[in-house]
């Protein structure tokens, strides 16, 4: 049974909703019950943000019940959104406890065809896309803008976190507001006091965030954010303003279960549950919790206790002990480099620990900027170290640094200073938490500022020496491209070339094709790939060619000598990718017979899934990869067999 | 005479200073010969900023003379920039009033290897890039992180605009420079009320400055930016200061010449002065207001007068009535689909007039949206407008809209909404303004979003037809590439096919090879190029190709058939362009023989100076491309003289 994952099912919500008749009760609730529903979904997706969905839980439960008029049409329905997003599981489950959507989705977070890591419009009820901070006020006065001119008037209700308030987007946003006198608005900060790593004032302090509201002309409320009565009451007096209105919500990160509550935590542990899985152990303890605030509501309400379910945890798969991580080795180097050469300064955007900076940090304080939320202003800042003399190494998610700050990026360029981007969780993977994070447009996105050499290592060896080469050898600015998913891989940790520019280095043998590609992801597809081929008769080189916008020719010219097929995979979008710039070079070489060349990517938005069902679902699995190649090249030969079990597996057959 | 250009000699200058001993007449003396001399500057030039100029003139010079260390060595030198950066010409003027930079470059605004359009690090005495907005405290944070870690103390100011207050990413570096405890800092708001179109308050109204900043933990001060006595005293007051602190400079743009101030402007009217070059009669009443003032100050310092000397205006380049413009073509498609679609929205980053939304906007002042400089924000609100139904088209300059709001355009497009977005001032043209205006990465930025189609007409009819297909036709998200400035069309202006996605259309024919361009700056010079090869016996087939982004594979196959040797233009970097996809999907079709591709385009940052010069030095001319086409097929006719002749023009012979 302490294996099982516990929900409390809609016909039971809704039973004790009926049941109740007192408004804060029902809210209560809805948002425990909610609690416990989006903690199974965490748990039965192994990835979710269980601190800010709790602490968001209890406004979010209050505005569905009490304030807003939700309809299925989005363009009639008050509006609710959480900018920040990763409180998706929340709002998911208060949706699920209204009948809204489907129980069975419960199953469904981070999954294909489910419900997102971060909001989606594709799903019922959900308003915008959000899951990159910032932009969401800036959406709600658009959608009253266009309500305006349709003659609708409704409610918006707009969630932001606090660490999202160093966004300068968000306040960019605020004036607008105010000017164009969208009164209609309610934002209401989740203040929850830490953010990614660590508590707010400890990675860049708000200030005083009230007083910078009504400086910018809004008007400003606070209140304690788990006290429904006091958000009824502060609502219902925003009303009345002639002005957006902005309600400052105190509230706890992880409420709800003592021992996952922010004020639990010394100021400055790691805060344990912002984002990823509870561990078994911890979930047990949040459900007790959970299930006994569940019967003292139950209790104040007359109502009977609501039953709660449990079904078996889907067994973990089994984490091999060959799962190869490029992080900590990053780690390391950056260490490393930090204790050779007094030069060098890291900045971090609030993920020091994701990007693998700790180590760093630790050594060398002095030599550590934390930014917070605020990626233009790092990159600006980093272009300030770099003209001041020093080599500033820049983190955070690709996803976020490469776009987010690229205008800031292309003006350090301009200066012909150097500067270090390292962009962690980049690629099409992890699945989990959708397009906001998958970070498929990176390569185009560095590539085209004048000067910069990318590069993305398939082995923590190869990201050692990158960031070594960069260090010591670059003379402009680079972008170290990293994975940062554990993978399985399929060819030697140990193998890496000493950085060539532009120059790659064969994995496995074979003259009917050469499949270009990088990163530990699209390597181990495409060396397996390569495996299943050589069973069907054909060999195969697997090059890894890790400078993701340099290709030397002459080398190029040896490499595809004599070899008719040439495929490449991106971990990326094929618009832009590694892919595109292999195919024209061979188009400039002037070969005397070209190889037919064929881009294997990404052509359309990522779909959220788990690992496996994302390569599969874009066909960028080592199965598929066989099966397309196969295709391709349709041999003479009668190994019909393989070539139609390549294809059965690949779900062509 | 009154054709004559005028200036205030350097030495006149230091004469002047060293006989006057108050420091407000020697700052006045100052401001007002250099106000002299950046008109001068902008006028040679053609173009320039001579409202910021003009209003920070005073604040500039009371810093350079009384304030500040100024040392050549830049990590020495007490450091003063301009975030805004527009007003670079008055800053250079203040350099040659001081003997910092050489007097000759009175002549060398916005011509290669002279003073860029906006400031860059390879000018003496220049410690930043700007240009871009907002950036600059940011830049100023790291180069004072930079002086802690080498234990280097100094004083900084940086000076902004008032509508650069929109930008997100000043209000972004705002708190770190408090949690970081940068007291060294004073920023310097040129606060003039006037920003590119309008007034500040008509814009997008900035409410209560001296709050917000103070709200943001600054310590803030307010005096008349004109005033110099008030300036010392501030200045000196917030020395005492233990926080970053901000002067709110109220200033006049177009300050010295009555009829240039902004307080001489209605509140409707659009400003005059903000850019471009003065009239001649206008260029003549403000140096006679010029010099009428510094007689004045003259008078009051005690010294001889400041002799001024004159030399005559380099006759301008004759203004050929045969120029197309493709802007106005724009304006008047917008303002018919606004007629035609109710759905209609357009936005406008402070750029409706450059953008060619004016027609438009006082058409249809309901769906117009004016969003100050504050790109993020217009470009997440469009997506509001869209998921509420609207169909929003998006202006601002190309160099801003697509890196500053990339992430906001990709999430948009996550979204699955038709959002159109209309990039002016695109590619390397006009080359005055430098690199922070050359749009030559934006294909490349635009063409990675999932669904973006990206279109660049080379007429005003092909922008019409363009826009209508967006409207009509387009079932995604699309970008609209525009080149702003008026060109010598080498084609005939009526040239447009029916947009068929992927497809374009020859202007030229030949067979020896084929040129495939875009847009009316490259198809011009790619059309003169091959009326040059034709006379050395060359056929040379120029395909205007306007989809960016698409290429049609059979049409592709078509165009290239029988053809040896293909030439791509691109009016961008190489890295991401046009060209590469080209020469990737000749790579892809499987070509029995495969034409060598050669790909033109930039391969550095761009640089500053007429737009001949600019197109000479990155050898994109006509005579270069006609030399390199030339040489690379290395006919074996004898016709020698000829190719002589084409490289001499070139510069290569």
């Amino acid at each position: 049974m302490t294996d099982d994952l516990r929900f409390v099912p809609r016909s039971e919500i809704a039973r004790a909703l009926s049941e109740a008749n007192d408004p804060i009760v029902r809210a209560g609730l809805l948002a425990t019950a909610s609690r416990l529903n989006a903690l199974y979904m965490i748990a039965r997706a192994g990835s979710g943000h269980i601190g800010s969905s709790f602490s968001s839980l209890d406004i979010m439960s209050w505005l569905y019940l009490n304030e807003m008029n939700v309809q299925k049409n989005k363009n009639v329905s008050d509006v609710f959104f959480s900018s920040k997003g990763h409180d998706a599981p929340a709002l998911y489950a208060v949706l699920i406890g209204l009948g809204l959507l489907p129980e069975a989705m419960l199953d469904g977070l981070r999954k294909l065809g489910g419900l997102p890591g971060h909001p989606d419009v594709a799903t019922p009820y959900i308003q915008t896309n959000t899951g990159s901070l910032g932009m969401g006020i800036s959406k709600a006065k658009g959608m009253i803008e266009a309500d305006r001119l349709a003659g609708r008037a409704r409610r918006y209700f707009v969630m932001t976190g606090d660490g999202e308030l160093q966004e300068g987007q968000l306040w960019e946003s605020l004036q607008g507001a105010v000017n164009r006198n969208l009164s209609g608005l309610t934002v209401i900060v989740d203040h929850n006091k830490v953010q990614s790593d660590h508590y707010v004032s400890a990675t860049s302090d708000l200030g005083d965030i009230e007083a910078k509201f009504a400086a910018f002309g809004w008007n400003v409320a606070r209140c304690n954010g788990h006290d429904f009565a006091a958000l009824r009451d502060t609502i219902n007096s925003s009303r009345m303003a002639a002005k957006p209105t902005v309600i400052v919500a105190d509230t706890v990160k992880g409420k709800g279960v003592p021992f996952m509550e922010s004020t639990q935590f010394g100021p400055h542990d790691f805060y344990r549950f912002h984002s990823g899985a509870p561990s078994a152990e911890d979930y047990k303890g949040a459900v007790d919790a959970l299930q006994a605030t569940l019967g003292t509501l139950s209790g104040q309400s007359g109502a009977a206790p609501m039953a709660v379910e449990s079904r078996p945890r889907t067994p973990a798969s089994p984490t091999s002990p060959q799962l190869h991580r490029l992080i900590p080795a990053y780690a390391d180097a950056l260490l490393n480099a930090g204790k050779q050469n007094p030069n060098i300064v890291a900045l971090d955007g609030d993920l020091v620990l994701d990007c693998g900076v700790v180590p760093f940090r630790d050594a060398f304080w002095d030599r550590y900027i934390e930014c917070g939320i605020a990626e233009q202003d790092m990159v600006s800042m980093a272009g300030g170290l770099s003209l001041g003399g020093r080599l500033p190494i820049v983190h955070s998610f690709a996803c976020f640094l490469t776009p987010r700050a690229n205008e800031q990026i292309y003006n350090n360029a301009t200066e012909g200073t150097k500067i270090i981007y390292v962009g962690s969780l980049a690629g099409l993977l992890p699945g989990g938490p959708g397009h906001s994070h998958q970070s498929v447009r990176d390569i185009s996105l560095m590539a085209n500022v004048s000067g910069m050499t990318l590069f993305e290592p398939a082995t923590g060896r190869e990201a050692s020496m990158a960031l070594n080469w960069m260090i010591e050898q670059a003379s402009g600015p680079c972008y170290l491209r990293l994975v940062s998913i554990p993978v399985a891989l399929t060819y030697d940790a140990e193998l890496a070339a000493e950085p060539v520019v532009g120059r790659g280095m064969p994995f496995t043998e074979g003259e009917d094709a050469v499949i270009f590609a990088y990163g530990p992801v699209m390597l181990s597809e495409a060396v397996a790939a390569a495996q299943e081929l050589r069973q069907a008769g054909l060999g195969i080189k697997v090059v890894n060619l890790p400078w993701l916008n340099r290709v030397d020719a002459d080398w190029l010219r040896a490499c595809v000598a004599g070899i008719d097929h040439v495929f490449t995979i991106d971990n990326h979008y094929r618009e832009g990718g590694q892919g595109e710039r292999i195919a024209a070079t061979i188009a400039q070489l002037g070969l005397e017979r070209c190889p037919r060349v064929r881009c294997l990517g990404l052509d359309e938005i990522p779909a959220c899934g788990t690992n496996e069902e994302v390569l599969r679902h874009h066909r960028l699995d080592r199965d598929s990869i066989a099966a397309f190649i196969y295709a391709s090249l349709d041999p003479a030969t009668d190994s019909k067999t393989l070539q139609c079990s390549i294809l059965a597996k690949a779900g062509r057959g």
